[in-house]
């Protein structure tokens, strides 16, 4: 499919892409870049990638696919440094998690013969670094694809057949809609789980090994998702703002509603909300992104 | 170790427990009690027990251990009937998730020769009913004994092994300590778990199936424990309220934080914060509490 494919930052989503590009036979040669030495070695022991330095350009110059696997504050600094070395007639990706502002970013210091068409496969663990990543990672789950105006039709195509090869299933949509739907799937579910265990360990010096050992009653479950990659939530957040702000007042408006159900015996109240945030699961295991056999110790 | 085993309410609790009881042998006899004929038929057809009416007085008679398995909010009504019922020199006990209040209600309905012992199995899943019910559930889990003032030692000791015997390993906490690491254990857990899914379906009405879409992003985690049972819920949060409005408050106080943060391109403090919380997760996998294995798509 690809003579060259380069995939910058090699972690957990960059490793894994990497795999199943080499699983797929989806290209002759894929190199990577990463920052570290250690981890450009890493990557070439474990067999991951063909070549990896942290020389960008170098690994840029020839490539076809082009994928940015970088934290999103990362971005700028990337694009400046390999602007000049992209191979005319290209095509340009991303996997970050949000997208209005970096489309913006990335389009202007491209010139108009490379297609920039950002991507978002919605898949991941609470893992970190190339060791974590999984050929079968993607399988199944959503690819967003959110083009720029710098994308032509064609090459669309092309990045939707290697997402879909790679076991994506794919959507397009625009980047102010990505952001606002996946605040609310993704980037609010995971500023609570750090909220919530945050809350606990604040409350709970003391008493540390007792949260740890009944954490089996619930907190366990929000315990990984706030075992997630520091950094790449720190910028999602950041980058995410207006959505996110929004959707936090939201949530502490509804949070005060239960307070005071529960405060005033508010029985019925409770029950109907309950009933109803029960629905959504079932549709949830209908459309085969989770599966509905209980969950009750994981061995 | 035991003639007769009563089962008070045999959900997916109440039906693990006599599944375990009949796996190891516990006791020659095991009935239970459910309000609904449906539910007497269909643990009689299953085998889960050897008898079951909804005549409560009928079933407790002759029982030497009573366990109460229904939701908190019908312990007085439960109590009242059963109270001329039980056998002298019985052990009552139950499975709920909040102490304090109904340690009192129980002790000063019954009589001195009676071992009320609550416990608290820390268990289960997102299921409801008979049917979900497991001869594993226990494997591995904390149970929590809080003895009220009419448990004698030897009696205690006999409870202890009979959950040490069906899977679970023992501790033993005051009613008050046990409501406070529970709510935070497991209680704001779940309340939070109900708030992320129902402000999700508040906001996103018309983009319903563009949430079930992309929910493996995070929010299917949380639907999960959302999927709970309703009824069982609102009794723990109404019972369990003071600790519910404190740690509420400290939970918003610290989201109010993390959006501030957010808002004022804080990373710094932002990725403090999260590196933090992924801590406290390698504790919960070294304490056999889950397991390390990264979660990626539940296949």
């Amino acid at each position: 499919m690809f003579k060259k494919v380069c995939i910058i930052g090699c972690g957990l989503i960059g490793s894994s892409i990497a795999r199943a590009i080499r699983k797929k036979n989806l290209s002759i040669k894929i190199v990577s870049c990463n920052r570290s030495d250690s981890t450009n070695k890493k990557v070439i022991e474990l067999k991951i990638v063909d070549d990896s330095n942290s020389d960008i350009k170098k690994m840029v110059e020839g490539s076809d696919l082009i994928i940015i696997a970088t934290p999103l504050s990362s971005y700028e600094d990337v694009i400046l440094k390999i602007k000049n070395s992209l191979k005319s007639g290209s095509i340009l990706t991303d996997v970050g998690s949000v997208k209005e502002n970096v489309i913006g970013l990335i389009e202007k210091n491209i010139s108009k013969d490379i297609s920039w068409i950002s991507s978002h496969p919605i898949a991941g663990t609470e893992e970190s670094g190339p060791e974590a990543g999984l050929t079968e990672l993607f399988e199944n789950r959503w690819c967003i694809l959110t083009p720029s105006k710098k994308a032509n039709d064609k090459d669309i195509q092309v990045l939707k057949t290697f997402w879909k090869k790679i076991g994506c299933k794919v959507d397009i949509m625009d980047a102010k809609q990505h952001d606002y739907i996946l605040s609310i799937t993704s980037h609010i579910p995971h500023l609570i789980a750090y909220n919530i265990v945050n809350t606990t360990l604040n409350v709970q010096d003391k008493k540390e090994s007792d949260v740890v050992k009944y954490s089996a009653g619930g907190l366990r479950d929000f315990t990984r998702i706030a075992a997630s990659n520091p950094i790449m939530w720190r910028d999602i957040f950041i980058q995410n703002k207006k959505n996110m702000s929004e959707m936090i007042d939201n949530f502490i408006k509804n949070l005060k509603d239960l307070k005071e159900a529960i405060e005033n015996d508010d029985g019925k109240k409770l029950e109907e909300i309950f009933t109803k945030t029960k629905k959504i699961r079932k549709e949830i295991v209908k459309a085969g992104q989770d599966v509905g056999k209980p969950d009750f110790g994981r061995k």
